[in-house]
């Protein structure tokens, strides 16, 4: 898949990639509520959605923020993934369940309703809930839907379900992989940072490959580092940042390595998807940086990159502003006291030397390419409900000091990022 | 000075802030040039400025960018500032002469010529740029301006140099303070942030007062990062960040601690004059971070908040979004590993207390009185050249953890300020 001119056409791709591997089942529900906190007239929608294994699995693993002011469902997760098994997630948005009163005792209430509901063990369900900050989730609204819920349960599709846990997402993301016999599927909301406090980045990942425990624990937050821990688009980390996954163990024989670079693949994929999806974003910043003296180096330059206001502001406006890299490369090398020879490092944009022997090599010719370069790269903001293409606009930084390297991935800085953020409760 | 209703009636307050200390003399020109970098049809603007002391003096200190690639003018700077003497500065706009072939030779020729002409000892000159980042500045314009510039010079006032050191400035700044018999005055450049690459800050500061080279530079850099340090536009440390300090020595008497005192007064509030001059900005927020076991965590948790890219837009909007407080405050703390209680954590704006006892107190009227409060401190877009007022949006977090406590002063994120660095060369 590579460009895309409608919704319908983007949705069909989506639908085919959405087939659940085996041993679960996945649904979503409309809701309404009021909520107490503030008066309304009209009452809020919400969805319901519930990814179920058919049987309680060892193998899960979870990955959660490191924001000190951790949401509810954060603290009750930590809890779950001690236990010894697992049987999925219920997950709502509009409201994510923060610092309110009674949030953790909502959770409890919650899901032994489900447990009791379903007939399933009781404290084997995640929570996990994404929106508001400081409200609480109507849990009386929520248990009068779990009939509809339970009915809404399919072993085919969890396409509903990465549609139900959207907020401000301009469209739905899923990836998946088939590996011989087995089956990784990958859903993810966010991190589109536009609606004030849902900037939360949810991600949820079935397989039936067998991969223990174990293996599991080691393996996720690696692969997470790789991909989710690459990505910036407001330097933000929630208080609700949560990713889950679980293996319902139906299909062997396929080996750790093999799944793990298989999943590493996928979750890379997803993470540029969470950048291109913000309704703000009209271009995907991928920024390599190689040379570096340690991997720690280059991640905290490429963020530095993808991170400085005036270069997404010069990139949003299709200006190739090639002063403001090297601004921001020196401003973190300086501040952090990085190893960097100025007349060593190297920059090139779309292939092309705009940087080195410590001097910049610029060009009318240049500049006219760039721009060029720029405008194609750029996403619409007509194209509501779907992503164009998926072209990023590519950097390379080159220290020449050391054998490590990684690319990170961010976002441009738009009228539309400033207007969403700004206009929502006034 | 509190309110101001136009343009005019700003400048009569600053002309009289910008008497110059006894010892010295100023003046500006402006001069035009055709870059050889780009073909143009008409030529640029650039103003040439000089502050000159009547003699020579050893007490004279300086502070600059830590950015890891620095202009041609801070390499010269950081020699002049070993030497024994120093008489000044020359000042350029328009061109930063940052990373171009053969700069720190175009400022020797500049600084002989001009030295030359004023008949003066060699080597005692600094030279400051500001403006795009790679060009060459047109050495030969320049020195045929110094006729001019010598004419323009005056013993009375510094406000010429304070416009002409302006590059998308709003308006000139200009402080100064009166003590015993002698003097303070400082004038800024920056940090609007807004035309791209001309990010730099420049600070210049004057005094007649007698205060031994020694202690001056011991000084300078504590009350440099008690101010400017502390206030963050758009994160960036541009290429040619500087501040120089001289003092013509020519009033005795007064001690240390009283000038010291002085200084960082002065310089505290230019510093908030940089963060309200930017174009773009519409609110100035203070964020006062008390509580914390170390200074070192202060100032992180501050730089923080004011940064957040979704905290900037929600109060650009007027939008008491007390959610993002919160978010910013849990992400820093995650990531830097800073001891933080949420249950002791208060937070506070305008004095009301949002947040305690780890729950957020929210409700219709705080929220309207927030809002409110938001909109009284707001600066108008409307404004030419002029600041309406000097209020900011006072935040105050209290960790409740131990003694240190800093103040940081931040811009909001507007329309304005993606609009000029989006458009500027397209």
């Amino acid at each position: 898949m590579t460009e895309f001119k409608s919704k319908d056409e983007y949705e069909k791709v989506i639908m085919g990639l959405s087939v659940l591997p085996k041993g679960f089942k996945a649904g979503s529900i409309p809701i309404t509520f009021f909520p107490k906190e503030k008066d309304l007239t009209e009452p809020l929608p919400m969805s319901l959605s519930l990814i179920l294994l058919d049987r309680s699995t060892r193998d899960f693993a979870g990955v959660f923020t490191r924001n000190k002011f951790p949401g509810h469902p954060v603290v009750h997760g930590r809890e779950v993934l001690k236990r010894e098994f697992s049987r999925g997630v219920l997950i709502n948005n509009k409201i994510s369940n923060v610092r309110c009163p009674g949030g953790y005792e909502d959770i409890e209430k919650l899901l032994d309703g489900l447990e009791t509901k379903l007939n399933i063990n009781k404290g084997e369900l995640f929570s996990s809930s994404t929106g508001i900050i400081g409200w609480n989730i109507p849990v009386e609204e929520m248990i009068e839907g779990f009939d509809s819920l339970e009915g809404s349960l399919s072993s085919n599709s969890i396409f509903d379900v990465s549609k139900g846990i959207m907020t401000t997402d301009n469209y739905p993301k899923v990836r998946s992989l088939s590996v011989g016999e087995g089956r990784i599927v990958a859903i993810a909301k966010g991190a589109g940072m536009i609606e004030p406090n849902m900037a939360t980045m949810l991600v949820f990942i079935l397989t039936d490959i067998k991969i223990d425990r174990e293996d599991l624990r080691e393996i996720f937050p690696q692969v997470i580092e790789n991909s989710f821990n690459r990505i910036s688009i407001d330097s933000d980390q929630s208080t609700s940042d949560t990713g889950l996954i679980f293996s319902s163990g139906l299909v062997s024989g396929i080996s750790r390595d093999i799944f793990k670079e298989s999943l590493d693949s996928l979750c890379r994929d997803l993470a540029q998807d969470l950048v291109r999806n913000g309704e703000g974003t009209a271009h995907v910043v991928e920024v390599t940086v190689k040379g570096c003296k340690n991997q720690g180096d280059a991640v905290k330059i490429g963020k530095a990159v993808v991170n400085a206001p005036l270069l997404k502001c010069a990139i949003y406006g299709n200006d190739p502003n090639t002063g403001r890299i090297v601004q921001a490369i020196g401003d973190v090398t300086g501040n952090e006291n990085i190893d960097l020879d100025p007349e060593r490092v190297t920059i090139s944009i779309a292939g092309r030397e705009i940087y080195n022997s410590g001097e910049f090599n610029l060009s009318p010719e240049l500049e006219s390419f760039l721009s060029d370069y720029l405008k194609d790269r750029s996403l619409s903001e007509k194209a509501i409900g779907y992503p164009e293409h998926f072209k990023n606009v590519e950097v390379v930084i080159d220290l020449n000091l050391g054998e490590f390297q990684t690319t990170v991935y961010g976002s441009d800085l738009s009228y539309e990022y400033v207007r969403e953020n700004a206009d929502y409760r006034s």
